[in-house]
């Protein structure tokens, strides 16, 4: 190998998963996006801190201390602020995009139009119908469901006047007033969008505060999406709970039937679950041992969390398992799919096969799914293509990095309950308040967000987690950062062992032991909530603590941190955690530095504000010290509180 | 003066308005939008072209040799068409956004909200009715209101399935069937918008063509949203007819309030002209003659084509009335208020009054104006500010070009059926299709668009314009184009001596004579048809013109141009009108020739598909030359079916 070959490699390494490393260390016969990152070098350092307008076409107009102002006068101020707002919005849609989806199939379902789907948590779908006091007793599931439905398709659609159903019922009363009273709480999903887009047209708002509002109100649209989508979700396929498998790709069998299901939107990955157990006899016939599915990025951690499928890897990393030359189909639906996994499938034998009528990929396999028709025959086709791809895969080399990790995931908020209700059956959620009161827990720490080459891949997700676990945080995981902790053994018992802190890992035993007859195994370092569309999730856990200590979610030991964060629906979920009260950790720094004022409001004015604010830190270790400060900050003052509350024998949220 | 400024003052002159050039010649205290172009230049090249993607916090990404593909592995044609979607949704979200506000202000009329607004024109609210089948006969205006309030809601708002009632009922059916066809007939406004954000989040299509569709469909929506807002104004504020006034610079009058509406909506400037009318005692207890309003951009227009307020200037010079020292106060609402006007106005004795929440400029005065409430004394609190401006202002300097021209405008299609039905009152349209079947009009051209200094400031309006008129075109105008003519004298009866072909002025004083006994004064070169939202008046007539040739819209001589476009809006508009069957021309590259597929979709292949298709010109007299080629090359076709017809016996429809 030359020596410049060999630079390339060693500078492309921008990882730390082994078998990441491992593929990156071959001669590929195609770039990988590390190669396409290093290509990129130097990127621009307008659009880098948000200084680039592109808004009109009299632009781009850039901001320089030649030209301190746009064509149209703009400053830096106002041109953070609206693009800003505009990725916040990118976000929202992108999450209400894959709920519409999800809820125009319930639709469909009520309809009979939807053969294949059918209501599969009923706890759930009435747990949700009590939370907007739609009557249960009495009435049949269908029912039940029209009415939520409905309700959901108004929080969507609502217009003029309103205000959005889906935040006023799942967070604190002291969130609904804060929401109020600075005028953020959306009308409608739909409206949020349209509203946000127009408002940063050219010619509109130029003043920076009403604008970083206005990201809030539109990130708290994303919110609903997102909450709807996973209530949604939940009520389809079933409310997640533990499961154990595997992750990495030493997952990849090579003598099975290898199909990979990437993206978000469980509506069709669910099927094709279902669609490879009815077709492995097929796969069989074809010479396969089987059908071995697996998950990327978001559909992964759907499909691991209901149905307990391995993921091979996160979103950075999406190439690189059809580069062991055994992957015989990789289906994607929506979002955060690489256009670059068509480039790579070409040079092996991977069918890719895109399934949206609005994310298709030239020369990619498409089949458009309906999921109101014949989604599971659908779904056959699907896998029949990867039996086709083994076919002819058959003899050909494949090299499969031999590495893989235990996983526990499926901890959805009632499974978090079900585990706390063997220790406090009457008041789960005091399992937790305790420990945080006692000290036993210094808090609770959501590791979120994606991948980005900005940073090496996976390593803060990883020394971050490593850090807090030490220091006795409880973490719940989503998302790719999720997918980092799987494919590197973070979901294990075994971590328990190697990196939790006393506190940690007493508490953490204390449920296993309460649940030793429950579970199947032990439970893991990290608790995986879900894939990113399931943050709420975790938000709803930050509203029960708050709610149980009697004060609002700013004041509870509760931070959220997104260490490799880079779609928009990142920027839109740390803003609306901002808002719920939330101090949050982002590993980028995101395009706003361009403006010190933009930038003062996301990291200091924000915290006045809504008692949550943004910190920036691509250091992990610095990252973990900062958690852990403002964890402690906020206990000390919970502290502070309860001492004064006893004293003056008020009741604590009379103090607080 | 020195050397450099004089070298900047020559540079900053892109204008040809002689008005606009005076003010630029003298020695100012602060930096205009002429200033800040040059300050900008160079432009980034990369967004110049649409090849930078700042989608996703891993970029930006900019395509280069070195770089072909962003990292994620998009390449130039999935960044450029993503691009231009989100482009189209800017616009179309701003053109909502306007009629929402509108359609929300009849909404709160109807529930006796708006005690300020009332219903002006009954005949244009039966005649939305009708073309939606809602019942007339024997119901109150208010019943009918509610009826098409209702249904014009719905078409924002539907969700999953169903399409815009606006579209179907507007367009010719050939459109419809065409636009089902391509399966870019969008379900509601809103869901277009959130629905073509989320398809360009990352990772989401890569397929540039399955982009372009949707940018078409997310036009279409704009479309929408702009013919809802016109209909919805006209009820509101009555249809327009023909109006007589002045315009440029020259209407600021020393002795009097000068007050400048500037914006989009209607909605405060027609309480403005009204509170103008009630304070005027107030004005010259303050020692003025009175007040004076004018109008700028499109609130100008909107005013001037239903009040005959004399419109002041344009988008592009809207700083330069503020630098007469004349300016009591400027009253902005929405869309394409550069916040320029604010650093000018604090040199000056300028109050700038914003009145929307969602666009604000620091340190401007802002009264928040609800339309649902108290709008006449909202009004009225705005004319004081004006007042008290007055005040201050008395005994200092100001220096105002003596530049005006005569202006007649008001052309809805409302009123030029009128004019056409004094010749022929069975089928006015006939007037119209006569004159282009014998060939005494070459055609029909809208212009149309914005102001853009990569052009000079006007002039390619002008030359356009005169260049057509001499070829016997009959000109249609809308928005900042409209301004242009206003301005510069092309608006008045005196120009069609001076710049009308044979043909074109035969048809116009042919209408003169049969109209004699209706107007006030002769008719104009070029037909102002309203502000940029009232786009759609111009499709209503070319719908009319096919289907009374029995033909679809890409058969018929009818042209748009958009010379100066700038906004986001006039991508939109651009977009719609290809999709309607027009020819396009723009006289500015739009951020599209970064891929050559984009540009030539743009250019030659929506041809083949919708029969519409752009022209990217800069050069003005080459951009008539081909607008005359369009034309001529349509005409011809139209006779060569109509030969064919006749002479196969069958009709013209059956042919073409």
């Amino acid at each position: 190998m030359t020596d410049i070959k060999k630079k390339k490699q060693v500078d492309r390494n921008r990882a730390i998963d082994p078998a990441v490393l491992d593929i990156l260390a071959r001669e590929l016969p195609v770039d990988t996006a590390y190669d396409r990152y290093l290509a990129q070098q130097p990127q621009c350092k307008f659009g880098d801190t948000g200084i680039c307008c592109r808004i009109c076409i009299q632009g781009p107009c850039r901001i320089t201390p030649k030209a301190p102002r746009g064509v149209c006068g703009a400053t830096a101020y106002t041109i953070v602020a609206r693009n800003l707002v505009r990725s916040v919005t990118g976000g929202a849609s992108a999450h209400s995009d894959h709920a519409k989806h999800i809820l125009l199939t319930l639709k469909a379902l009520l309809e009979g139009h939807a053969p294949d789907y059918s209501i599969k948590s009923s706890e759930k779908l009435h747990a949700v119908a009590e939370r907007f006091e739609i009557p249960i007793v009495g009435r049949a599931d269908m029912e039940i469901l029209a009415d939520v439905v409905a309700l959901a398709m108004e929080d969507f659609t609502r217009m003029g006047s309103g205000k959005v159903k889906w935040i006023e019922k799942t967070v604190t009363p002291g969130r609904v007033e804060k929401f109020n009273d600075c005028n953020i709480m959306p009308t409608s999903v739909f409206e949020a969008i349209a509203s946000a887009t127009a408002q940063t047209h050219v010619g509109m708002d130029a003043d920076p505060v009403n604008l970083i509002f206005k990201a809030l109100a539109t990130s708290l649209a994303d919110y609903t999406g997102m909450h709807i989508g996973t209530d949604m979700s939940d009520i389809l396929f079933g409310v997640p709970k533990p499961v154990y498998t595997e992750a990495n790709m030493g997952v990849i069998n090579p003598t099975k039937v290898n199909i990979a299901v990437h993206g978000h939107n469980p509506l069709l990955s669910e099927m094709i679950v279902l669609a490879a157990r009815e077709l492995d006899d097929e796969a069989k016939e074809a010479g396969a041992e089987g059908i071995q599915l697996m998950g990327i990025c978001c559909t992964g951690n759907e499909v691991l969390m209901r149905q307990g499928v391995p993921p091979v890897t996160n979103f950075m990393s999406q190439e690189l398992p059809i580069m062991t030359g055994a992957i015989d189909a990789m289906v994607v639906d929506l979002q955060c799919i690489m256009p670059g996994i068509q480039t790579a499938a070409e040079c092996y034998n991977t069918r890719i096969v895109t399934t949206s009528e609005n994310a298709k990929i030239p020369g990619a396999h498409h089949i458009d799914f309906n999921s109101e028709e014949n989604a599971l025959e659908q779904a056959k086709d699907v896998i029949r293509i990867g039996i086709d791809g083994f076919r002819e895969r058959v003899g050909s080399e494949c090299s499969i990095p031999d590495i893989k990790n235990k996983v526990v995931a499926g901890f959805s908020q009632e499974a978090l309950y079900e585990l706390f209700s063997a220790i406090n059956p009457e008041a789960p959620i005091k399992v937790l308040t305790d420990a945080l009161k006692s000290g036993e827990l210094r808090g609770v720490v959501l590791l979120c967000g994606c991948n980005n080459l900005k940073v090496k891949h996976d390593e803060s997700h990883i020394v971050i987690a490593q850090e807090l676990a030490k220091n006795d945080v409880l973490l719940l995981a989503t998302g790719c950062a999720a997918g980092s902790y799987a494919k590197l053994g973070l979901l294990s018992s075994e971590a328990v062992d190697m990196y939790a802190g006393d506190g940690l890992k007493a508490f953490i035993n204390r449920l296993n032991e309460a649940n030793a007859d429950n579970l199947e195994g032990k439970l893991p370092l990290i608790f995986h909530m879900g894939s990113c569309v399931d943050n709420s999730r975790s938000t709803n856990l930050a509203t029960a603590i708050a709610n149980d200590l009697g004060v609002d979610i700013p004041k509870i030991p509760f931070a959220a941190s997104a260490p490799e964060a880079m779609s928009e629906k990142a920027i839109a979920i740390g803003s609306w955690n901002v808002a719920m009260g939330l101090p949050v950790h982002v590993g980028v720094v995101p395009p706003v530095t361009g403006s010190e004022l933009v930038n003062g409001v996301a990291l200091q004015i924000a915290h006045d504000v809504y008692g949550g604010y943004f910190m920036w830190e691509t250091d992990p270790q610095l990252a973990a010290q900062k958690l852990l400060e403002a964890l402690d900050y906020r206990s000390w003052k919970l502290k502070v509180h309860e001492q004064t509350a006893e004293k003056f024998g008020v009741t604590a949220s009379t103090a607080w």
